[in-house]
């Protein structure tokens, strides 16, 4: 029942993005089609959906465009990632940025981060504040991954707070925006908000681990990408110094295939992938904790499966 | 007196615009700080803050952050166009895009976005949707430009279409929300409106005159840098035909210095330059006209005064 209805919401959520960046400027629509109808995992919608089910929401449809929100932030987000990592297919399809050019790639993102404007701006001023909060984070988050990606400065502290800045506050904004539009009291959305903030961790951690062992084919894109930039699970084999100390960065450096293969199977030979997998168990604890302060219903079933999800995924 | 209060209010503007970007992560605040601190004609800010006032608004201070986040707009954009621009200079600064690099010049436009939205929330439903509005006409009139130029298609109304949209659509949005945020009724909101975007047409006709005839020391910009990227007043020189027609693309492609200077002659001897220059005295006399339905005060005059500031600047 709560399945279906979720579903449904899901599906309501999708009609939203694509009808949503429809513009009298045709590249502008084609380009936001593109990625917006790409698929993706579309957890962040979920979120908002569930924690608005779980705090007790009776209304779904009035946060399908929230959800959507979430979404065209990640979205807009990836958009202009995928220029400056240079990326070339994503989701199994080729990058805005290959297809349609820099320039076009970057207005693309400013286009889909208009539109989490336009989404947002109905719901007046504490949900705009939320949103606008977990923007800058996420910009913030960022910026920092580039930053200690470039001085070689990356350690377990660094990747810590960029993932928190970069994932975790936007899964969080997502659950307590749902929680706060179903009008649930402040121990239930900040519980949601705990749990999305934990399962949004998990889900970063996961991620950096599947660009190390992950199938290329099921992934839809290269592997190794993050290896390459100087970013993800790189940093959980380090003890909290600098790469340079552990002779790391000299292979994240380099561009050739193969030394990027022998950095990722030294990786995994070194018990990186191990550490980086009890880290994640251990944020999927404290989100399956946070639920315990969350009345019991099918919604927060499902929250709980969407750790597992999330835990499991292969890509 | 008026005159007074307005220069206290745009004081507030910038200090407002400097610390709404404080930030943890410095590169990002001391980017974001190159890019506000730098001067530039604050002109949007201006409108919000004079159509407050010409619409009866008793508490300036109300708007500042209002003024903020319109030139806080405009500012994200430069800051992505000098990406797509290769731009060296701006303001007679070095581009964050030069000084910072791609990748953290596009990460700060994106944080001064986000802190648009920050500005904006609270201020409720109806100036965020207003201001939603605006940035996505902006950023569609940025990609049809960008079209334009690439596929040599710039025609005067592709041009008209092209400054509606990047130019007065946000101009027309400042003014509307300064008279909105006073509780204007709505003749007065349309046609400080109206006034706004004539006024925004002007402005960007002159600019793209500038780059033809501007002296570049008092531009703090190099000039003919629309024409190398087909571009501004290159279209006027067009009598709604492509640019193959009348052999102007050859010219806009090339990269040389040379060529260009004789482009940018080619272009003063023509008569596009004057032709140009009458457009904006009529979108000028227009924007005069607007004012006729508003109010009669000391803040209408300083309304009048802009438009002959934006009309005579020469940089």
């Amino acid at each position: 029942m709560v399945n279906e209805l979720v579903q449904q919401g899901m599906t309501a959520v999708e009609r939203k993005l694509e009808s949503v960046v429809a513009s009298d400027i045709q590249l502008l629509e084609d380009a936001s089609l593109h990625i917006v109808t790409s698929g993706g995992k579309r957890v962040r919608p979920r979120v908002v959906l569930l924690a608005y089910l779980a705090a007790g929401g009776q209304d779904l449809d009035s946060v399908v465009p929230v959800a959507a929100a979430v979404e065209m932030v990640h979205t807009a987000t990836l958009v202009h990632d995928d220029i400056n990592d240079h990326s070339l297919t994503r989701r199994g399809k080729v990058t805005v940025h290959a297809r349609w050019g820099r320039t076009f790639a970057l207005l693309t993102g400013d286009y889909l981060f208009t539109k989490v404007y336009e989404l947002m701006a109905p719901y007046g001023v504490e949900p705009n504040v939320m949103i606008a909060t977990a923007c800058t984070r996420l910009v913030e988050g960022e910026t920092l991954q580039a930053a200690a990606a470039k001085s070689g400065e990356m350690d377990r502290e660094t990747y810590k707070q960029i993932i928190s800045l970069k994932t975790a506050s936007l899964f969080e904004a997502s659950a307590i925006l749902g929680a706060w539009l179903a009008g649930a009291d402040e121990k239930v959305i900040q519980a949601l908000g705990d749990y999305a903030y934990n399962l949004g961790l998990t889900f970063q951690i996961v991620d950096d681990i599947l660009d190390i062992i992950g199938d290329p084919e099921a992934m839809g894109k290269p592997v190794g990408l993050d290896l390459t930039q100087g970013r993800g699970v790189l940093s959980v084999a380090q003890n909290g110094g600098k790469n340079e100390e552990d002779g790391l960065t000299a292979v994240a450096e380099l561009e050739e295939p193969d030394p990027i293969q022998q950095m990722m199977a030294g990786l995994r030979a070194s018990g990186a992938v191990e550490i980086a997998k009890m880290q994640a168990q251990e944020t999927a604890v404290r989100a399956r904790k946070a639920l315990e302060f969350v009345p019991d219903t099918p919604a927060r079933d499902e929250l709980f499966g969407l750790i597992e999800a999330v835990l499991n995924r292969d890509h």
